[in-house]
């Protein structure tokens, strides 16, 4: 099978012009069949305060009424990821943009919860890995933001690293995925104030015992569990590192790469 | 050759989600190829009007600065493009809505000018026809939303007829394209206060002297002058009409069409 690189990046990149370019300088340079996910940043926030609207924030998760899903369609589908994929193309990098509308490519449902209406947050139910295979064979670099749809003509919004695990695990039998995790820290740190105290290898069972004794941060949670979803259904090379040392990573020079547990 | 429907609907029908919604009943339901251009409508200028952006007008074109760049980007790549992707997989038509940065579509640089300073507005150098051939032969109906690029990595903002347009020349040798320009007129009106008076049949001679004679009104000359470049460059079925009576145009029940002289 051939490899796969799949690279999720989280906002801290996003919003820095010169770390997304430096980010985009060794993602383009890699060659073979490539997907970049990417999530919001702060431009949704700051767009959706100068329009006036009010955001709410649920365990982390953006609650996504009406007038947050235009904004962060518009900011996600439209500025984000048009602005990655022409970067992209003037690096010779042949990028597509799309979301998971596009070509039906993941498919999901409003998510259901018994005390809190997250609005359209969308929970994925299916992957379109036919659909994706045919634009990778063909040689593009797909760039995905993070909107999917329930084919009822409504657009959802569905965590980035989400999207990447479930892209990672529909497409694990295509291809010999490599997913990774980048953003703004070396990796899972034994103490996040100190970039030195990397983990440079985590299984689950150290992971619930990190989280028993709180050396992992809230923020860094989801992106864990994530993660080990993907582990469990059978991606095996998955690593969590910093945005600006893609090549370092991909070297396992650095960062934080999972392995199963004996 | 097999038949490709290129149509372009203008910002009068994506304003109204009713009309809208009853436009993409009619043009999902058409089987076959289809490409739909859609242009801004007035979201871009509300959206501008809430972010404090100023905008100028030049001969019917909007200067484009950075800022604005930013909000046609979000709005035409983002919420519209999105908004009639999604509209259309809820109607089994399956679409992907691109811009011409999508795997190279659309190459374009930015207008030059000996006296206006467009700002990002670019001008077509190339149509990706083998791209968008590839998309069409796997079954899907693309959208397309007026957003180029130059391949330096600027986004450029292209008017959506033209875009129609060039797309329509550089796909005639590989379909036979049926172009069709929607807009909220039955057609070329002969009185523009008197829907009745539609012209069925144009040639450039006959579009000439009703210019002359200043019949056709100053927001259709664009319009009328991208069709019959299309026309000169071998585009032999286009024509001009309501958006919402699509299916009764390609019949040519309604609308006017364009016709070489003799």
């Amino acid at each position: 099978m051939e490899d796969l690189l799949l690279v999720k990046i989280g906002g801290n990149i996003i919003d820095d012009e010169h770390s997304l370019s430096a980010f985009l300088n060794e993602f383009a340079a890699i060659p073979g069949h490539k997907i970049l996910v990417h999530g919001g940043g702060k431009l949704a926030t700051k767009l959706a305060e100068t329009m006036g609207i009010q955001q709410q924030l649920v365990d982390g998760r953006r609650i996504t009424d009406a007038e947050t899903l235009k904004v962060v369609t518009m900011v996600y589908a439209g500025y984000i990821n048009k602005n990655i994929t022409v970067k992209l193309q003037a690096r010779d990098c042949n990028a597509i943009g799309i979301t998971g509308v596009d070509g039906n490519a993941i498919l999901a449902h409003k998510r259901q919860h018994a005390t809190i209406d997250y609005g359209f947050v969308g929970d994925i139910d299916e992957v379109n890995a036919a659909f994706l295979k045919s634009l990778l064979k063909r040689g593009h670099t797909l760039v995905v933001a993070p909107i999917t749809h329930d084919k009822q003509g409504n657009l959802l919004n569905t965590n980035a690293d989400t999207i990447a695990t479930q892209l990672a695990i529909a497409l694990n039998h295509i291809f010999d995925v490599k997913l990774v995790f980048c953003f703004e820290k070396n990796g899972v740190l034994q103490d996040p104030s100190n970039e030195e105290s990397l983990i440079s290898g985590i299984s689950r069972n150290m992971y619930e015992d990190l989280k028993a004794d709180n050396t992992i941060s809230a923020g860094m949670i989801p992106k864990l569990d994530n993660a080990f979803d993907a582990l469990s259904a059978g991606v095996t090379d998955i690593s969590i590192g910093h945005a600006l040392q893609l090549t370092k990573l991909l070297r396992r020079e650095t960062g934080t790469s999972l392995f199963y547990d004996e």
